[in-house]
C-alpha cells in the first residue's frame, strides 16, 4: 500500500474542504450569526491539517485500484468529520454521532435528517447542510481531480472509485477536462435552477440552499414541512431541475457537443423518462381521491416520484399516508435509483437494464442452447466484465441491505420501518415509511443504528467496494 | 413444441393422481365421511381424462430443455387443478380460486392457508391436504420417472426442471435408479418420523398428517394452532425432522453407501447446520425474557428456526409478537433456505455460499487484478455455467418477487404483510408477518392477489423458470 500518496489527497481533501467552509462563513457575516465562529475553528483545524499532509510530495508513484478505493473511502470518512465539527462546536447538533450522522446524509446527498424541525437553525448551519449536498453530488475527489495538475496514471483509479454507475467512460481524453467539464455542466445547471427559483419569487438565501439540494440530489430542505408550503411554480421547477440532475451527464456533453439526435438515443435516459411517466400516471390515478381530483394529483405524484427515483428525497406530500400500490412503486422506484453519471443514487437505471438483458438471454439459452446472443446497449455489445461486475454489486448490495436491516432491528422500530431506513439511506435518498417517513425523522434510532446508517450512506455512495475494501484484512497485507 | 410427448406425459400426471387419491378415500372409508364422494367423483374424472391422453404412444422422441420446461409446469398446473376439485365438490372449500390455493400451497410445500380454522375438516380432506406437501416435496415428475419405463433422453430435462438447487448431480448413472433411490430415502425417514411420533403417543392419523407435513417440509397442521399444544417430546421429534428434510439427499446417499466421512464434509451441510446453530443462539437469547428463561426460549427458537429455515412452517409459537431483531433473523432464514436437493424451498444454501464465494473471488480480484483464483466448492472448482446461472436467478427472482409485491399491493394489508406474503410464498414457507403471521392466514387478499401468490409458489417450488417460460412468447414459437 502507498501511504504516502494515500495521505497526499487526503491532504488535499481537508484545504479543499477549508476553501469550502468560506460560504457558511460568509453566510454568517452577512446574516451576523456568531455560529460562524464555529466555521472559523474547524477552517482551523482542517487548515492546519491539510497543510502538514500535503507538505511533502509524495515521492512513489504506485497507485492501483486498492490504493484508489482506500483513498476515496478514507477521503470521504474525514470530509464527514471535518463536515460535522461547526454543528457540535456551535452545539446545533451537540451529540457528535447526530452530527456525523447529519453531514454523512449531506455530503452522500442522502438528506435523512435527525433534526426534529429545522426552520429554528441558523442560516450559515442551513447553507452548510445544503452545501454538503452539492459538494457530495457531483464528488469532492473528482473536484479534486479537476484542480490538482496530479501527475501519473492514478486519475483514473479515483475517478472510478467515485464516480455513480456501473462503468465510467471518459468524455475527454484526459481525466482532468472530464472532471472540469463535468463540473461545468454541474454548475450551469445549478445556477439555471437559481434563476427560475429567483424568479418564481423565493428570496436568494432560499434560491440557493434549494438549488444546491436539487442539484446534489440531496433532500435538505430549509423548511420543517420540506416543500409543501412552496407555489406550484417553484415545485414544479423543482420537479424538472430534479428529474434534470438524474439524467446521465454524458447525455448533456452529448448536447453541448451538438450531437442532440444521439443524446435522445441513448438507451437509459429513454427507459428513464419512461419509468417516470408511467410511474407518474399509476400514482396520479391512485392517489386522486386522495388529493382531491387529478390536477392536484398529477401535482403530487409527479414531484414524489421525480424525487424518489433521484433519490433526492424532497417531499410535497406525506406519502406515508398513501395507499399501499403508490407506497410500493415508491418503494421500487427508491431501489432503482437514478441514471449512471448522474447525482442520484440508487442501484441506476443502466444496471437494472444489463441485469434484464441478460436474463433475456439466458431464456433465449434455456430454449435454444445454442443460440449465440450478445447483450447489447446503445447498439454496442457490453463487456462480459461489466456483465459480472453488475452481478457482483447486485449480491454485496444484498448482502449489505440484509446485514444492516438485521442491526437496526435490535431498536425494534418495526419491520416497515427498518426495512425503510436501510432503503432509504443505502440508497442515498433520505425518508422511508412508518416512522422514517417524510414526516418523521431518524432521531429516534440509537447511536449504534445510526452508525449502521452512516456507513450505508457512504457504501450507496461510493458504489460499495471502496467502504467494504475498507473493512477487508487482505486489503492492508503486503502482496 | 413436441405437443404429443407433453401431452402423454400429463396423461400419466393425472393417472397418477387418480391413484394418490385412493390415501383419503380409503381415510374417508374408515371415518365413514360423505365428503370422500368428491374424491370418488374426481378420480373418475382424472382416469377418464388420463387414459384418453395416455391412450396414444407418442411418436416424435424429441424432448428438449424447453419440453421438459413446459411439462413440468403445465403437470403441476394439472396436478393442482385435480387435487383442489374435492375441496370445491365436498364445499370444504367453496370458492374455486381458494381451493386451487390451498392445494397449489400444498402440492408446493408452502402450507398457506386461507382457512380460518381447520379442526373441523373431516379427516379425508386433512389428510389430503398433508398428503399433498408429501407427494410435492420429492416432486411428481420424480415418482413418474420412477415408475414409468420412459425411452428416450428426456429423463434429464425433466428432472433438471422439477429438482430444487443450482445444478443436479445424477447420484446414480440412470436417471430412473436415481428416482428410485431418492424415494426410498425420502419413504424411509417419514416412516422414521412416524414411528417415532406413534411412540410419542400421537394417533396414527395424526402421525401421518403431521409426518407427511415435516417430511414435505410443508407446514399444514391439523390442529388450529399448528404444533403448539403438542409436547415437548413431540416438538422435538418434529424440529429434528425438520432440519433432517432440510438436509441434501445426496447427504443420506452418501451414508447409505457408507461413505459416512464424506458425508459429514459436504461444504453445504455444515454451513446450514452452523446457520441454524447460530440462529437458534441468538433468538434463545432475544426471546428469554418473553418465554420464561431459557430452556423454553431454547424449544421455541429451535422450532420456529428449523421450521423456518427449512421452509416448513409449522409454529409452536407466534413469532409475530417476538422483538423485531429475532423477526428479521427469521425473515432472512425464510430467504435463505435448506440445502439444494432437499425437499425444502427458499434461495438454498448452496446458492447463497456460491454467491459469496463469487463475491470473495471479485474482492480479491479488485486488489489484484491479476490475480488467478478459481470459485470451489467442496474442493472441486465449480463450473462458469453454474456461477452465471446463479446470478441470473438471483435477478430473476427480485423481478419476480418486487412485480409480485406491486401487484398484491393494491390490496392494502399494509407493507410488512405484503413483503412477508411474498416472500413466504415465494420461498414455499406458508406464515409470514403481520396479517399473514402465525396466528393470521391468507384469506382476506383479493382473488386476484390469491392467483398472483399462487403464481409465485408453483414458480418458488420448480425455480422460477418453469413457470416463467410458460408465458414467454418465444417458448411456444417454432424454430
Amino acid at each position: 500500500m502507498n501511504y504516502s500518496i494515500i495521505i497526499y489527497i487526503i491532504g488535499w481533501v481537508l484545504n479543499l474542504t477549508t476553501g469550502l467552509m468560506l460560504l457558511p462563513c460568509a453566510t454568517a457575516l452577512i446574516y451576523q450569526e456568531k455560529q460562524g465562529f464555529a466555521f472559523l475553528i474547524t477552517m482551523g483545524f482542517c487548515l492546519l491539517a491539510g497543510v502538514l499532509l500535503t507538505f511533502r510530495k509524495p515521492g512513489k508513484k504506485v497507485f492501483y485500484a486498492r490504493e484508489g478505493f482506500v483513498t476515496v473511502a478514507l477521503s470521504w470518512i474525514v470530509l464527514s468529520i471535518a463536515g460535522a465539527m461547526p454543528f457540535v462546536i456551535s452545539r446545533c447538533i451537540p451529540h457528535p454521532v447526530d452530527a456525523f450522522f447529519e453531514v454523512v446524509s449531506g455530503f452522500t446527498t442522502t438528506g435523512a435528517s435527525i433534526l426534529l424541525e429545522v426552520e429554528s437553525l441558523p442560516r450559515c448551519m442551513l447553507i452548510w447542510r445544503s452545501f454538503t449536498h452539492w459538494i457530495g453530488g457531483m464528488g469532492v475527489l473528482v473536484f479534486v481531480l479537476a484542480l490538482l495538475p496530479l501527475t501519473g496514471g492514478y486519475h483514473m483509479n479515483l475517478m472510478k472509485a467515485e464516480s455513480p454507475g456501473p462503468s465510467v467512460s471518459r468524455i475527454l481524453p484526459k481525466v482532468q477536462s472530464t472532471a472540469k467539464t463535468l463540473y461545468e455542466i454541474y454548475i450551469f445547471l445549478t445556477v439555471m435552477e437559481m434563476i427560475l427559483l429567483f424568479a418564481s419569487g423565493l428570496p436568494l438565501f432560499d434560491t440557493m440552499c434549494m438549488s444546491f439540494g436539487t442539484a446534489g440530489t440531496g433532500g435538505f430542505g430549509i423548511l420543517n414541512d420540506s416543500c409543501a408550503s412552496y407555489t406550484a411554480a417553484q415545485q414544479g421547477i423543482i420537479t424538472v431541475f430534479m428529474i434534470l440532475f438524474g439524467i446521465n451527464f454524458n447525455v448533456y456533453f452529448l448536447i453541448m457537443t451538438r450531437k442532440i439526435i444521439h443524446a435522445f438515443k441513448v438507451e437509459e435516459l429513454r427507459y428513464y423518462l419512461g419509468i417516470i411517466a408511467v410511474a407518474i400516471t399509476l400514482i396520479t390515478i391512485n392517489i386522486s381521491h386522495l388529493a382531491g381530483g387529478l390536477p392536484n394529483a398529477f401535482r403530487q405524484a409527479s414531484f414524489q416520484v421525480g424525487s424518489i427515483i433521484t433519490t433526492t428525497g424532497f417531499s410535497t406530500a406525506d406519502f406515508n399516508q398513501w395507499p399501499d400500490f403508490s407506497k410500493c412503486i415508491l418503494v421500487l422506484l427508491m431501489f432503482l435509483g437514478a441514471c449512471a453519471g448522474s447525482t442520484g443514487g440508487g442501484i441506476k437505471v443502466s444496471r437494472i437494464m444489463i441485469m434484464f438483458k441478460t436474463v433475456a438471454k439466458e431464456f433465449l439459452l434455456y430454449l435454444h442452447p445454442n443460440a449465440v446472443k450478445k447483450v447489447k446497449m446503445d447498439g454496442k455489445a457490453i463487456p462480459h466484465e461489466v456483465v459480472r461486475s453488475t452481478n457482483i454489486f447486485m449480491i454485496v448490495y444484498l448482502v449489505v441491505f440484509a446485514t444492516s436491516a438485521l442491526l437496526i432491528s435490535l431498536d425494534n422500530m418495526g419491520f416497515t420501518a427498518n426495512f425503510t431506513a436501510v432503503a432509504a439511506t443505502i440508497n442515498n435518498i433520505g425518508p422511508g415509511l412508518d416512522v422514517v417517513g417524510p414526516a418523521g425523522n431518524f432521531s429516534m434510532y440509537s447511536s449504534f443504528s445510526k452508525i449502521v446508517l452512516c456507513f450505508d450512506m457512504l457504501a450507496g455512495r461510493l458504489e460499495l467496494f471502496p467502504m467494504l475494501l475498507l473493512f477487508y484484512p487482505k486489503t492492508w497485507q503486503k502482496f
